[in-house]
């Protein structure tokens, strides 16, 4: 008999207490659950960055692992608590769009409103929702209660459309950069499909604007080129990723999260499912 | 069956070797123990902050859990290794303080002064307790030995009093910043019983001076009022925190922890339970 | 039935889904795998910072404990991914040199290159390895698979030689500071062996001479002396540590690492069995 298998995604940082107290109400359900933590330092209230996050790991964990997401800025407010149901996981969230990236990932999905105040632990605050419902919600799904029990499904969650790459014109394609990594590396809204002939193997000439660099290389891995060179490089999260080799892009060309990200492929036609 | 539980509370950090060192200790010792972390961030020799943090948490997790707790800035001296346990919980740190507010909240609890060297990491260091003694201790305990095995009770363990507000004059009470939090909130250590007016339904007009500025609403959710409004809110904890809609406080307001907080309660009588 | 254990010592930190990922990935393959954080806060890029971490920590857990340690600029690069095996622990890691500290340590010792690519996630990406090759490789190892079955045994791995101190003079032996702790400790290369005199029970008048200071104290724990006052101590790994009495010693001598550490004996002979 396998561990029932609890991920969480907070913006809680780890020197308070929040994150040992939601641990200690989900093993007080269930204590043979294995908690996992896949990241607390989402930026505070930033919903976008914690759909960002869970949306890159959720789909390595075993079928049935359940998901809790907390970014929850509105918490004591009218924003529902729900669960989101897909084949392989569930996931607990606040509804303020935080699971928009699961639902654009996931085809076959039931979201449910979480009304059942039995499974709450009371009282509720109206300050710290992760304490009193989604740990202890996320406890008793892992403990195969079934996600019918805590309300009714909903069709009018929130969902927000992540930004995607626009063309500018018939040569230019504008990103933005959605995250900077632990190594310096902008990872940037721009896939493959937004932008094909930059990744072809024999793309055109093309100049990648940031900050205050043009790049025009892109790498198939990081460690190519010389020391602090900077390029761009098809990243694991499936998007372009402008790094440098053993050193923090971010720094190198002064840009950040929201930083602008022209593509510009000089005398070729560029395209993008964009907009 | 399920497996024992031990939650771990330092000033350790998450930078180094010590904290993954302790866990083996402990595993070596009881393969089958669920480590869980509730901080490693505790300001570095700051007793009074790990006796906060352990005080909020560990009342959530289930009973014959162990908390390891190690703030021990007087490590290799001869302050003593303890045990406290209550009828629900077993908590093993340095005789310097830690526990004070765990012996503020439990009635009927009992602390031994651990001699029992043969439950010790041979050869026992002078600078890392946590390994030597804390960790394998914690393990025997979670392994079910009876505390009595470690030790003999004592009565004169150290215990200090959290700092707690105080009446000024019949209109004013004064408190203290306890901590910040991950988002910016000012944790005071002003609890409801200490101003009740200020928590009524209908509170006679007051304000809260912290930093530079003057608080005159109370709020019962962080999301209430408009961006960036600071207020004051009863938070998770019991105390008073000095909170702002979607943003850090304590920059606002140009506090941390330390500063004094100044409750006046105009035209109406303070009430204070503090000295 | 004990379970599994397997660790991670990574430069990836905490702020991104890398680790969160990596833990998915084995818990996939081996549900009931105990996964146990020994620090994801190696300094991005360093190799030997790597190889100090796990080398401090892994000798405390379990045989049959399973350790990843991912540093890897080289990702995606021709640097082989490699299975160490002692008597007691296997070890997965690129081989950079990052377990060089661990090939000093143990005398008996296969290091196998791993190519059974039916092992790995496939497919297998330029840019996390840890993901595709590392984490499964770990689990699959932790689940008994025999090292033999992922490759053969090489004899040219990677290896450096931590920087060792030096004799400059009679008087003098010189070295430098490996890493600063949590605490603001110097943690320096320099060994009991390497200047026997300095930790007689009586040495010979003697300075540390570190930053802008000249140290005449070694302590035998960190609480002696006056508050803020800087001294030598013999830390609990291993090595001479440059320490305060509650305060951070790098902030205070102003040093960090890389910083030169020059002993001198005064009117007595030092001894060095470095180079």
């Amino acid at each position: 008999m396998n561990r029932p298998i609890i991920t969480l995604t907070t913006d809680f940082g780890l020197n308070d207490h929040f994150v040992g107290t939601m641990k200690g109400v989900i093993l007080d359900i269930l204590p043979n659950a294995e908690i996992i933590d896949i990241s607390h330092s989402v930026q505070p209230f930033d919903v976008l960055d914690g759909a960002l996050t869970i949306a890159e790991a959720y789909s390595y964990f075993p079928v049935r692992t359940v998901h809790l997401v907390v970014v929850d800025p509105g918490v004591g407010t009218a924003r529902r608590p729900i669960i989101a149901s897909t084949e392989a996981h569930n996931f607990v969230a606040p509804d303020n769009g935080v699971l928009s990236l699961i639902y654009d990932r996931e085809e076959r999905l039931h979201v449910r409103h979480i009304t059942a105040e039995h499974y709450f632990r009371q009282p509720v605050s109206n300050t710290f929702h992760a304490r009193d419902i989604f740990a202890p919600v996320a406890a008793y799904l892992a403990k195969a209660v079934d996600p019918g029990k805590f309300g009714e499904e909903v069709s009018d969650f929130v969902r927000f459309h992540a930004p995607k790459p626009k063309s500018i014109d018939a040569h230019t394609v504008r990103g933005v950069v959605l995250k900077v990594d632990r190594f310096g590396n902008l990872i940037t809204n721009i896939r493959p499909e937004d932008v094909p002939a930059l990744f072809q193997a024999t793309p055109p000439a093309f100049k990648i604007v940031v900050g205050k660099r043009e790049i025009t290389a892109i790498n198939s891995n990081y460690a190519e080129g010389t020391p602090n060179a900077v390029f761009g490089i098809l990243g694991s999260m499936g998007y372009l990723e402008i790094a440098a080799n053993r050193a923090a892009a971010a720094q190198i060309v002064g840009a950040g999260k929201g930083s602008e990200v022209n593509i510009v492929l000089e005398g070729a036609a560029a395209a993008s499912n964009g907009q």
